[in-house]
């Protein structure tokens, strides 16, 4: 077994802590990497505190896990020692599912294994996240990253890029569309990114009039604030698609409203109870579709760090030491964040 | 002009009585048809009692029109005298916006002109519908029905026909896919016919086990009573498609359980708030679709008449005389009608 050195919490109420734990050594299949950096989303701090309800503790958060590789199983192709790799929200599903075998393994039918906070297919071991010095993970689970990429702001591409990425790939966002991207926090800033990488036209929507400035920086070609009913009636009708990141339950009517004929509204962030209630009207009045969207498949989460290599796109991000990571909880619950934490490793030999 | 005779309502409250009003001369783009039947939408009844505010009296009901046409303006091509035609729930819209140019009049910009209820574009006289002896219409919004279709029974595909078809057909429903009609109805019994003829697996889903028998009759391989959790669980995350035609507000999340990975629910029934609340979750969880759809274009209304013609495919009706259009209300509120009620017109020269 390998000795792990990272950060846990103990309870919901408890702030993390210093904690010791082992990993697998790995086999044929498993790659081994050094943890340089891990981004904080806000899962984390959900399952943390266990808003979700059934937190496995002590839990080792964090699901955005870059590195440098140092030891490969015999049966490895992905990455070899000394290439950057990263783990995302999975290490591991059935692999023979429907879903699976569509390349879809967040859709797993028996459910996919996350990353912390999980249990390991077969032991039922709970699985540590990225708040740590060192990580195990099947190949299949792994991504390589082109050394071109500035590691520090990649950590957060492992879940809030993939997020973003993949509905804008699945529903074919590109040159001629106007998209919006509704919220600016760390999914939203890397849907503006991508959105205009893919040659949309890109409006970001926000609750926020100062947020206008920023989203312009990262790419916006406009910006619509949502509380502004006059420029809201402007853009009704208008939408061909919107990535819609709130966190939170609101009122999809809203935005429905700015759907143009057949376009498409995509949820990635809000699981809860979207109130007040959708009408039936805000889909039929004009063939909307609004649906949801989960991270992204392995092979997809490859393309999609390609894509960033190619594109030169990474994350917003402001590098903490894991010494601050209970602060920055706190930041976190005031959006006071630009717009991934993402923790310094090595720190942790601070 | 020429002088019409119906039925109509006085006011939200009063019955629909003998009336007698005046249609427009056709012009060279019009099409006049003796009305031999009228199918009963239960829209009709909403619009009759002013349930969606903004109701025009007196009000002549009915947008499931068929008859044998009588005159022809001099550009008409699309039907000529003594062909049977129809006219559904759209007379005119404006021809030039988007949605129009996408033969999607009933998302046209400037909103459609309903067949009753609405306000003749240019000149804002109110519309009359089919519960009356005499049509005339733009041959755009006029179909031809050809004679091997019981006219009787065809009354109804110009509303529930083409609503139902038209999600089947846009969402591409075919061999190989599990098809879920939600609602047993004037909508539901026409989804189930059509999801049969594109060679989908169908199953019937209802809150009524009285009503199998009769759904396997319509042509559902299976039923399932959605009170029934242990069925409702052995059919979770197995739909490709789900017709949920329920008029009323009603929980999306139980329904959305049944969708497969990628699978898309199409509401056509209810406009109104969808409580209690959608859940988040219940779309990312498989990246699942919530839309909706009205009525259908004017060329796929005519492609669904002529598909109807080529599958043998009509309503399942009840007839009535004009008399008992007060009483069919009645029991339309009690969902007392396999499936659908039909004015028989010749009962006004009774």
């Amino acid at each position: 077994m390998i000795t792990a050195h990272g950060y846990a919490a103990h309870s919901p109420t408890s702030e993390l802590v210093p904690f010791s734990f082992e990993r697998r050594e790995p086999g044929p299949h498993d790659v081994q990497f050094e943890v340089l950096y891990c981004g904080i989303c806000h899962s984390d701090l959900h399952q943390a505190r266990n808003d979700w309800t059934g937190s496995i503790y002590p839990m080792v958060p964090g699901h955005e896990v870059v590195g440098v590789v140092t030891k490969v199983g015999a049966q490895v192709t992905k990455v070899k020692v000394g290439d950057h790799a990263g783990v995302g929200c999975m290490v591991d599903s059935c692999r023979t599912c429907a879903p699976c075998r569509k390349d879809l393994e967040q859709y797993c039918a028996e459910g996919a294994t996350y990353t912390y906070n999980g249990r390991e297919r077969g032991n039922a071991q709970p699985t540590y996240g990225g708040y740590s010095d060192v990580m195990v993970c099947d190949e299949h689970f792994v991504v390589h990253i082109p050394k071109s990429l500035d590691l520090r702001a990649t950590a957060p591409l492992l879940c809030a890029g993939i997020t973003t990425y993949s509905p804008l790939r699945h529903w074919k966002v590109g040159p001629g569309q106007k998209v919006g991207v509704i919220g600016l926090g760390g999914l939203g800033h890397m849907g503006v990114k991508f959105a205009k990488a893919l040659g949309a036209q890109v409006v970001m929507i926000t609750t926020s009039p100062s947020k206008g400035e920023d989203a312009r920086r990262l790419g916006a070609d406009e910006v619509l604030v949502s509380t502004d009913p006059a420029a809201m009636k402007r853009h009704a009708k208008t939408f061909d698609f919107l990535l819609n990141t709130i966190p939170n339950g609101h009122d999809l009517n809203v935005y429905a409203r700015l759907l143009a004929v057949d376009g498409a509204m995509v949820m990635v962030g809000a699981l809860m109870a979207l109130e007040p209630p959708l009408m039936g009207l805000s889909l039929i009045g004009g063939r909307h579709t609004i649906a949801g969207s989960s991270i992204g498949g392995m092979a997809e989460t490859q393309e999609m760090i390609d894509f960033c290599a190619e594109h030169g796109i990474v994350s917003d991000v402001e590098v903490i030491p894991i010494q601050k990571v209970n602060e920055a909880y706190g930041r976190l619950l005031k959006n006071d964040v630009k717009y991934r934490f993402v923790i310094d490793l090595a720190s942790l030999k601070a």
